[in-house]
């Protein structure tokens, strides 16, 4: 039994597919984003641009939110010091989770240490509370989703995505009297189109399913109060469970969920992962608190990542870049290799300051390697037009085709 | 299929057993901890002494540590705005990864947003790299660790508690050529009590394991530069994995395996739980930084946490209080019943202004139920004795035994 050996090949293996992957080392620049400092392979930071963060609305920069942490900070102090149970359940917390219950409709709210654990937690324990629980998967749903269903030990039952004569084929199939959960996305971030939430409301009313939404990618950005897609289109109370982040539009760091008091109960009572572990810092929790607030009642942020998106999403097409049909924030560009999506993302980098990511397998199925564009309000037309050429010049560099020009 | 109904049984079995959590609702005071304020039940907060926290050392509260995080946030900002692939690797994790292999004399450090996180992922994704692994679980092992080794698919050995022969027993019965890995802790945090690390270590040498420790409720408080009791008994180079909590004594929230670079870059290549999950904010990561570095030059903050443990531990057994056995910095009392633990704590925090959360299951095995006290380094003398007294007046109060006065 040679253990660094299986290691070795496990990593070698990573390196023959081209997908090993390296973390470009950065520094963002407060009041300055989406401009950032890159410590990469260079002699001292260099300026770059980010192309591809998901602090969405630059609220992880906002006025409101800093102060509200440096209060808590000098309020509170750093960490909770301890689990929800003992000793680390502040004022902030409980706070925090009213604003969450009321941003989706709900009663409660519960609060996790990221939006990965809210998903693993939440749907592993509703699994294991009830008792030969089917779960039905969007086949695109999150790697979080996927563990938490795994995890709970359910039947699973996989239906193509978006795909509801599928869905229903699926439940239509199952033993009337079994429990259902119907477990899907708001919006997919790697595509960046949306579920049809109203036709699989319907579908888990009438074969009695329990609904959970994850709305990690719409929450701040959709809705009237940035309630995401299911306040959008008016599906919130359809929807048994909400999942939300606070790290992406909120510009923070943890996840929730958001449900009626008994399930939120339930939750909070038996699941290992929110149970055993130390809390979100205070600090967090104050920021993020603001950032709720603040989202509420401004769609300015919003409105203006929505038409960053549009613009990049046009520029693109209008150079016959590959762009992918989207009809949210997101502004994925297909390559298809795993080898050329890096060596695009280094060229660009390297020689134009601009910080883009390669996504490769795992995040997407092998075959659809690609570069995720994430505009925000503060990428200024300059900025995509000197991103646009660059591709453009790249394409031709590397001899890749370019649509005729829409 | 009524849903309601499941769920009202799952809540309503807490409440009968005597084991319904109420998460107790406070505040911290920077500057004056343990002092805090308490917003559960009353009008307005009231002072109470926290006895419960996991910020064994008051570094939350550290003026490094909050003067790093208030540099960070304005420096960088509140989140890092990704994953620690695509957008959310600082130049700050980079250090604080380095600092933390050097603390454990490893060449390499991997930091999670969780100790849970780091247990359940690390576990998890060993036991998927090595077909047919064996995996070696103390009785006592903290959830995430059960969590991670559940997921990771593999078969299962637990040891009772401490028990090497017991644990020699079980690795001499499996295959000699089947990956194996023993996991324990160094510090079991309800009992206080400590693992044989060497004897552990000679039992992996002989049948070919890996060592995994959990030092979450070691690191910072043990050894010369605290890292961890591993460190005390100059064992750290026999451990193949290290883990540790940057939310306990570091005081502000995470956690990190320390190991050859190897099996760190297998983890930080193949874990679910860290890849698609957004990274430490920058601002816990400048604190925790901050907080590492001044424990590995600076003894005082142990010392006097080592001093006033023993102190009440020994005020606890001269009153006849039934303290349990412990050799670390953990102050438990038994009470053997979750309805009078949750008595006594309430009836501390309503007349005595002292907070302490009830042990219940499954924290702790039903029938030991206990009250733990952290005294930390600013837990004065005039602090523990009034806390006796109370203590002392409520077991007699409740018609409790007191042992005869040691």
């Amino acid at each position: 039994m040679n253990y660094d050996q299986i290691f070795n090949t496990a990593i070698d293996q990573l390196h023959e597919e081209g997908r090993y992957r390296v973390f470009i080392d950065i520094m963002r620049t407060k009041g300055a984003y989406p401009n950032a400092r890159c410590f990469h392979g260079h002699n001292g930071p260099k300026p770059i641009t980010v192309w591809c963060s998901n602090d969405y609305l630059c609220m992880g920069q906002h006025e409101k939110v800093i102060g509200a942490m440096e209060n808590a900070l000098h309020d509170v102090g750093a960490g909770s010091g301890g689990t929800r149970n003992i000793g680390g359940n502040t004022h902030l917390h409980v706070e925090l989770e009213k604003e969450l219950a009321q941003l989706h409709g709900k009663d409660s709210a519960l609060t996790f240490t990221s939006g990965y654990v809210s998903n693993d937690a939440t749907l592993s324990t509703l699994g294991k509370l009830l008792p030969g629980c089917v779960i039905f998967s969007d086949a695109l749903n999150h790697a979080s989703m996927i563990a938490g269903i795994r995890n709970s030990g359910c039947e699973k039952r996989v239906f193509r995505h978006n795909d509801m004569a599928h869905l229903e084929e699926m439940l239509a199939a199952e033993d009337p009297e079994a429990p259902k959960v119907i477990a899907f996305e708001s919006v997919y971030s790697m595509e960046g189109d949306v579920a049809p939430i109203h036709a699989i409301c319907d579908l888990a009313e009438k074969y009695n399913a329990l609904t959970y939404i994850d709305e990690v990618h719409a929450v701040g950005m959709y809705g009237e109060n940035g309630g995401g897609i299911s306040q959008r289109d008016n599906a919130a109370h359809r929807i048994d469970i909400i999942e939300g982040t606070l790290g992406k539009a909120f510009g923070v760091m943890g996840g929730y969920i958001a449900a009626d008091t008994r399930i939120v109960d339930c939750i909070r009572s038996y699941a290992p992962g929110f149970i055993f572990t130390t809390s979100l810092s205070p600090v967090l929790v104050a920021g993020v608190l603001a950032s709720v607030k603040h989202l509420k009642s401004s769609s300015v942020e919003r409105n203006a990542q929505q038409q960053a998106a549009a613009m990049l999403k046009l520029k693109f097409a209008e150079a016959g870049l590959p762009v992918m049909d989207s009809v949210t924030h997101i502004v994925p560009l297909m390559v298809g290799d795993p080898i050329r999506a890096k060596k695009i993302s280094d060229i660009l980098l390297a020689e134009y300051g601009v910080y883009v990511q390669p996504i490769n397998f795992p995040t997407v199925p092998r075959g659809t390697e690609r570069l995720r564009f994430t505009p925000g309000p503060n990428h200024s037309e300059i900025m995509m037009d000197e991103l646009t050429d660059a591709l453009v010049e790249i394409w031709d560099r590397l001899d890749m085709e370019l649509r005729k020009a829409a």
